[in-house]
C-alpha cells in the first residue's frame, strides 16, 4: 500500500500530488477560457517540463519564465514561445536575446541595447518590438479573502487598461498582461479586456495561498515528507529530519504552527531548524511521544511552495496514494 | 582582466576564492597537528569533491558528512573512511549502513537495529561497534570574541572527557570528537586529550564567523556576485538580481546591513528579497544612482555560507582575480 511506498523514500522528500496539480491547472485553464484571455502560465514555482505540460494543457506554448536557466531549459525541450519576465540590463545575455521576449522598466536598459530613449522608441527601434505591458499585482499577497483580492484585481486591471489607452493615443498597440495567482483565481469581469494573465503558483498552491483564499486547503498539491528522528522530553520537543534546506526559511513568523503546517497535527509547531534537523513542539500541553515513534513519518505543508520547491533537486510524484514518478526541475540562473 | 572575466558570469553567482579556502584549510590542519588531534573535516558547508580534497590535505580520508547523498557522493569518488554524523532511526538506509559510521542518541534507534538496550550494549552488539562519542558545541554560535569561544570549548571538552572516563570505568574505550568552527579555530589546551575534532564551515567562513571572531573578515572565501538591475528613486532603492534563492533568507534580522554585507558599500542594506530581486537601500541618506549604473556588479558577503552555498548548483572558483574553474556540489538527501 502507499504507506509502504512512501516509507521507502529518503526524507526530507518533496511530494507532488499530480491529480491535484492537474485539477488546479485545469481550473485555471477554464477560468481563462471563460474570461476570454490568454493564459500564459509562469514556470518559476516548479521549473519542470512535466508541470509546464500540465499548465499549458499540452500545448507547450505561451509560458513565462523567471531565469535564463529556465528559458534555456524550456527552449532545449521544444518550447519556442515564451516571455522572460525579468527586467535586466541586457549586458549579460545579449547574444541570446533574439530567442524570447523580455521586460524593460527603465530607459537606461534600452539605451544599453540601442542607445535610444524608451516609450514609443521601443516600438520604433530596429529589431526591437514592444509586445506588451506587464504587471504583477504582488500586493494581493497582503489580502485575506476574495473581496480584497478582487479589489486589487480591479485596481490593477483599471490602471493597466488606462495605460493601454495612453499608448493607443500615441499610436502604439500591444498586449497587456497581469499576473498573480490570487487575482487570477478570482478574476473580475474587466480582466476580460486584458490580453493575457500570467499566474504560476496555482498549480501547487500552499498555505499562504489558502490563507489568502486563492484556494481551499484541499487544493494544495505539495508536501514535504519528513521523519521523526529524535525525542527530547527535557525540552518537550521532537526532532525531525527536515532542516531549512528541506522546507526553506520562508515561513518565519507567518503562522502559529511555525515554518510549516504539520498535516493532521494542528497542535504541533515547527519551531526552528538547523541544516538537517527541525525542532517540533506542541503549541500547548505535553507531547505524547508514543504517537511519534522514531522513524515515523510526518507531512509538512509548505507556507510558500515556490520557496520550498527550489530547495529540492527532485520531486516525488504520486497519484491516488501511489508513487508514479520523479520530476527533475531546472536550477540556477 | 578579472573585471571582464567576472562580468561574463550570469548572476547571481556563487564565488569561491580558492586561495583563501586553501589558506583556511591549511591553518586548521596546522592547528590540529600542533594540538595532536585528528582533524575530521565536515563536508556539509560545501559538499564538493574539490573542497574535500583541500580540507583533507589531499589524503581523502576521515571526513564527516551530514546527508546520505553526501555519503554516497564521496563513497562513489573513492572516499572510504567517513562518519555520517546524523542521528537517525535506521529504517531508511539499513541495507547501506555497513559502509560507514553513524550516530545514535536514543535507545530506540539501536533497538530498531538489534532490539537491544543502548550504552554498553552498543559495544557488545554483534556487528555493531561503538566507535566514539560526538558533540557539536553549537552554542559557540552565540559567542562574541575568543574568550567566550574558548570558555565553550573548555566546557564542552571537560564534559566530553568526563563522559569518556565514565565509559572507561565500565570497560569501554572509544574515540571522542567535538566540533564547531569557532572552537576549533581557537582550541584550548585540553582539547589535545580528545581523539578528533570535526569543524566544517572554516574552509569558507562567513560574516557570522567573523562576527563571532572565528576568523578575520579577510578570511571569508565566498561571495555572491550580483548585478544592479533597477533604479527606484521613488523608494530610494536599487534592485539587484539576487533574490532569496541566491543568498538564502538565513541572514534575517542579524545585521544592520540586512541579508548580507555588500562589500565595499558599508552604507548599503539588502533590505528584502523576492524570488529573483533584491531591494537595496542606504542605511542613511539618499542613493547616488550614478555610482550604481544598471548592469554594474555588486558583491555580497554571505551571513552564513552553509545557507548560501546550498542554494547554488555550481560554484565559480577564482584565484588571484581570474576564474579558474567550477565546482559542482552534491544536493538532496
Amino acid at each position: 500500500n502507499h504507506a509502504i511506498e512512501f516509507n521507502s523514500l529518503f526524507t526530507p522528500a518533496f511530494m507532488v500530488d499530480v491529480d491535484k496539480a492537474k485539477r488546479n491547472a485545469q481550473r485555471m485553464i477554464e477560468l481563462c477560457q471563460k474570461l476570454g484571455v490568454q493564459l500564459s502560465p509562469h514556470m518559476k514555482t516548479h521549473k519542470t517540463l512535466e508541470c509546464a505540460d500540465i499548465m499549458t494543457g499540452g500545448s507547450q506554448r505561451c509560458i513565462v519564465v523567471s531565469t535564463l536557466a529556465e528559458a534555456c531549459f524550456y527552449a532545449d525541450h521544444g518550447y519556442d514561445d515564451f516571455l522572460y519576465a525579468y527586467s535586466f540590463p541586457f549586458d549579460k545575455v545579449l547574444s541570446r536575446l533574439d530567442l524570447f521576449q523580455i521586460l524593460l522598466d527603465h530607459p537606461d536598459a534600452l539605451e544599453q541595447l540601442r542607445k535610444r530613449p524608451l516609450k514609443d522608441a521601443i516600438a520604433k527601434t530596429e529589431g526591437v518590438e514592444l509586445t506588451g505591458v506587464y504587471a504583477h499585482c504582488g500586493n494581493t499577497y497582503y489580502c485575506t479573502g476574495v473581496e480584497q483580492i478582487q479589489a486589487v484585481a480591479q485596481e490593477t486591471t483599471k490602471l493597466t487598461l488606462q495605460f493601454m489607452e495612453k499608448l493607443k493615443a500615441v499610436g502604439i498597440t500591444c498586449k497587456s498582461s497581469i499576473g498573480s495567482t490570487p487575482t487570477c483565481s478570482h478574476p473580475v469581469k474587466d480582466m476580460a479586456q486584458l490580453s493575457e494573465v500570467h499566474p504560476g503558483n496555482y498549480v501547487f498552491f500552499d498555505v499562504q495561498q489558502s490563507t489568502i483564499r486563492s484556494c481551499c486547503p484541499e487544493d494544495v498539491a505539495v508536501r514535504v515528507l519528513t521523519r521523526v528522528i529524535g525525542h527530547c522530553p527535557h525540552r518537550n520537543q521532537l526532532l525531525i529530519d527536515c532542516g531549512w534546506p528541506g522546507i526553506s526559511l520562508d515561513g518565519a513568523g507567518k503562522l502559529p504552527t511555525g515554518y510549516a503546517v504539520i498535516e493532521g497535527h494542528p497542535n504541533l509547531k515547527l519551531l526552528s531548524m538547523t541544516q538537517e534537523h527541525g525542532r517540533v513542539e506542541p503549541i500547548s500541553g505535553q507531547l505524547d511521544y508514543s504517537k511519534y515513534p522514531l522513524g515515523s513519518l510526518l507531512t509538512l505543508i509548505p507556507v510558500r511552495s515556490c520557496a520550498t520547491a527550489v530547495m529540492h533537486p527532485v520531486y516525488h510524484v504520486h497519484s491516488k496514494g501511489r508513487l508514479v514518478g520523479k520530476w527533475t526541475p531546472t536550477r540556477g540562473w
